[in-house]
């Protein structure tokens, strides 16, 4: 069994941290911090888990958490920047929800996180947690920064067109829709049902923080920089992630396989589900689930490549990856723990 | 491994067996039939299924339901009528999701349901699928009806109290409110996004088809007819079930110990869960769950027991609690395949 | 035209009495005020204003509100106690929004809001802005408190059967399902569209503030007190409330014509619409309107009466009755302003 | 007063229209026909309208539509066709909310529409009513095609840019999500509140019968052909349409004023608000108004240029816009009944 500590409960990525482990059949859990919290049953925050747990959450300790295989930092940014190293030194290895060891150059996340990186020694072995382009390094790391929800759905959707250098215009798109549970659990008038619901808006189109994290990883497929107008929007719905992807390939014949190609790049990935031609993935079909499912799309006209990918931003945009990272780190089949249907209707 | 068929399976109760069958670890799918979508894979028309299982629809045949140990009815009332008789015959045993054998009553079954009954024979050896209060019969039974989803919410949460003959006065009032879905995947107006959403309403205020069932099974419970004033409301959600009871029991001392009963008389049941005094029970801390979250109250100035009940209706209301009476039915522990963390947020 | 100044408008209360003001044919809007938005455009805060007013939220100054016909108080409960007086004073009416004056003894209002009640002094001309109930009073005041959302809409359901003397029994239930937009825009967790919508909850069922306010309502209907259980279930929606009541009167014959009593009692009210027999309102149906939809049923078994009644909480249950407070005071057809039709669908 | 008819009045547009009209200080509503809804008083089956008017539906006939002033279709495609003619010929205007009217090449009507023109001699006269294009035509039409609701979000939100011929990249991307009241009131399994709601989903990637009337809108602007890639979305919400729209101009200096273009073009329109640079208007604020709120933003990496339109599909991409079109063609002051604040919340 893995001992498993997580800093941080008390968010949406916390508790469905939660709501996958206490399933999992190789995972104990250990230690749950929160320093406000501490004393109170996580089952009194979440009654979704009264009977499947009776852990408290506690002060964070380190020597607690050093006790633990693996510990889950499910913090806001900058937290895991402090306590990352002290907790590595013991031994323990540590997959960070945050988005402190996304990006690999410091001073690009200092720029967009308005504050000094506080762990630049660890970058080089942070391991950018996502499995479809990283399996290898995941399984032998210590640290791993998991990737952002928008950037997962982004990054699924254009891989085998960029690994494939389909597309020489620099003139990607990623049109974003976001349900609220990714704004978080925090008390802002933004987020309440009555600003989001029957509403849809666009934010962030002059910058959003999820940018070069996107940017770094469509780069590292095409083998060098890669442009990207990437706007998000605020969606009327809890969980899901609708990425809209368009892409100008006007060298690409008009008969190329894009159906074949995206079918074979994924023909071995358990949580990548590539949609038969001319299919409209719904965000409710990943509802719960670890999964990303992907269309591809050319337009008739205009040749456009257009994408369509959906993920529970929760799940495979957080958490659920956040454990396809554990079961590769200690030996597991990638799947273990992770075979939820999503919740349809 | 449980051979299972499922006669019906294109509303939103089959794809619900389906989600729970599919990783329950001692059932094994056999067929699942439906005339009007024969040779479709289930997960063409259930995209939350791909990967789960590659099971198409087929015409209906007794020989391969007749194969199987155990085939479910998830369709409209009247179908199971017609065809349990031949399948038990083959010694596969029956459970009906639908109404046909929950109320005992012939005459009183078509008047409620304008029309003839079509398996009076089969009537006396139907067992009320509520594990609560029928465990033992469940054990043994080769047809089950399993309660509706109002009705489950209903009698869970006032069993207490009629067992405890507390009630004298017979004005007991159970004000439902239910997601759309329990009016099933029918297309219909009053189904609508553009119908439902943004409202709130009563209806079938005159009657509805499972107040004779829930007074079948309170009259059970007290040992004698137990009045019932019973008004559903639709509630702009998905899944769900609240059900807010009110009981008058002016001769019961004030300080007697509600808490205390509720408690002790579910200590043992894996799926009824007494909140602490004063909770206040969300339909959400069940969505996707098989669970039953109650909560007793008492008015301090009128008197009035007040009793939450809360259920996901596709769940426990339907297709997890079928899944529980076919793990008493073949010995297995009543959990097995139904320990879902309810999906929260 | 009537000069109006506002306190407090940046809630929804404030921003539901713009909506009505600016399209208001005998109203001008002349001073709004925010001690924390002073110098802002109201519709840079609400959007949906832009094009309609260019007025700017100012520091509140009683020489400003003074120079008003008449002050709207749309702020937290005590602000009204405060500062009613020094504007009563300048000759300027009063409509008080909040809870400040509702109840008529102080005492009682001391305990359920739990501080000092700061405006004793006012409490006997403050008159309770129920037109159907006070509509006289109301023609001559000086100071309003408009009614809350769930006293609205549960004295118009009862009041044809109190004002009658029909309910001997004190057994009085009141079952209200109210939107989100009741517990208005602050910042609060439980008021997150994550951990509102798709679920359905009850609260306060130990006791909520709106209960002593109803309670004195239904008495004075009925001429002596009257026991009620109230209990309010916070619903996924944005706008609306459905009050469910149940009374007992077995001493009713069977055939009494309660649907003639309620269309004979509200057959002159411009916004009470009594609904054919064996209607069920849906709070769609009164959506951005200040009409209250009733129904009235008779359980064929059970005899129980019951009513069923919709408004919208942000208009009949908060800004459009206090307009329709103002029309009276000032002479106006109490229509004015008002004949909104609901948004459907 | 305006005589006014409307033929097929059961859809949302028609319901749409009457909320409208009823409250219309101009128009007088003199006959609505359906035939499967002959006698049936249109408030019983849209309770909003209640005391607002007591006509009931009625068999269409043309006499009676002739004594009309002006007659609206709000009917599925080709009712129009078959009967404008007939209409037009008694003197009567005509406002067509269906396509029938909106391509002025018949035979890309019938590619798209999969069936034969019913009326290809009216297309001369036939003026596309989107008043901020063809203001002008429309005063002196008699046959008005009323823009459909992706359209007149897209065109006004390109209007600027191709009226002044900025775009030299014929890559124009439409990125558009739609309410689910754009899938009209037909019951149909996909727009069940258990199909759409929490969840998001494109559609119809492959051609959308808006595309090519919204390219015939874009060139007129442009003065020539306009390529664009169109894909709409499924948004859980009844109402509202967000477009983002991208378009690629490198040799648009960097510092081009956009934002002065925009305000320009729309300073006397009185249903197109240019909101302030940087923002980004939300649905909600137009919930229920005729206005469209667009923002224009470019791209600080990529210069791709993102436009914001967001529009109530309903009234400025149905109904409202129907009505603005009649005030023009009788010399209305174009706001007469039309100046309705949005509902917010």
């Amino acid at each position: 069994m893995i001992k498993v500590g997580i800093v941080g409960g008390t968010g949406y990525t916390g508790v469905e941290l939660l709501r996958i482990l206490v399933n999992h059949p190789e995972a104990q859990l250990h230690v749950i911090t929160s320093r406000s919290e501490a004393g109170v049953p996580v089952a009194d925050m979440y009654p979704n888990l009264r009977g499947h747990t009776d852990i408290c959450f506690s002060v964070p300790d380190t020597n607690t958490l050093g006790e633990c295989d693996v510990v889950f930092f499910a913090t806001p940014h900058g937290v895991a920047h402090s306590l990352a190293e002290e907790i590595l030194a013991t031994g323990t290895r540590v997959i960070d929800l945050s988005a402190d060891f996304r990006i690999q150059d410091a001073d690009e996340w200092e720029k967009w996180y308005g504050q000094p990186h506080g762990a630049r020694g660890l970058l080089p072995e942070a391991v950018y947690g996502l499995p479809e382009l990283k399996r290898d390094d995941i399984r032998n790391a210590r640290l791993i920064a998991v990737p952002g929800c928008y950037p997962t759905s982004v990054q699924l959707g254009l891989m085998p067109l960029l690994e494939n250098n389909l597309l020489p215009e620099q003139t990607i798109i990623a049109d974003c829709k976001s349900g609220v549970s990714g704004a978080g659990r925090g008390a802002k008038v933004g987020s309440l049902l009555c600003e989001t619901s029957e509403s849809m808006m666009a934010y962030a189109v002059k910058g959003h923080r999820h940018l070069p994290e996107i940017k770094q990883g469509l780069g590292w497929m095409a083998g060098k920089p890669v442009g990207l107008t990437f706007v998000p929007h605020l969606t009327p719905m809890i969980r899901g992630i609708h990425s809209t992807m368009y892409a100008f390939a006007p060298d690409l014949p008009a008969d190329f396989d894009l159906q074949g190609l995206y079918e074979q790049r994924y023909a071995n990935e358990p949580f990548v589900d590539v949609m038969p031609a001319g299919s409209h993935p719904a965000t409710r079909s990943v509802k719960g689930s670890n999964m990303c499912r992907i269309a591809v799309h050319r337009h008739v006209e205009t040749g456009q490549i257009v994408v369509l990918s959906v993920i529970d931003n929760l799940v495979k945009g957080a958490s659920g990856q956040a454990v396809q990272n554990m079961n590769l780190m200690f030996g597991l089949d990638e799947l273990t723990g992770l075979n939820h249907v999503a919740l349809m209707p």
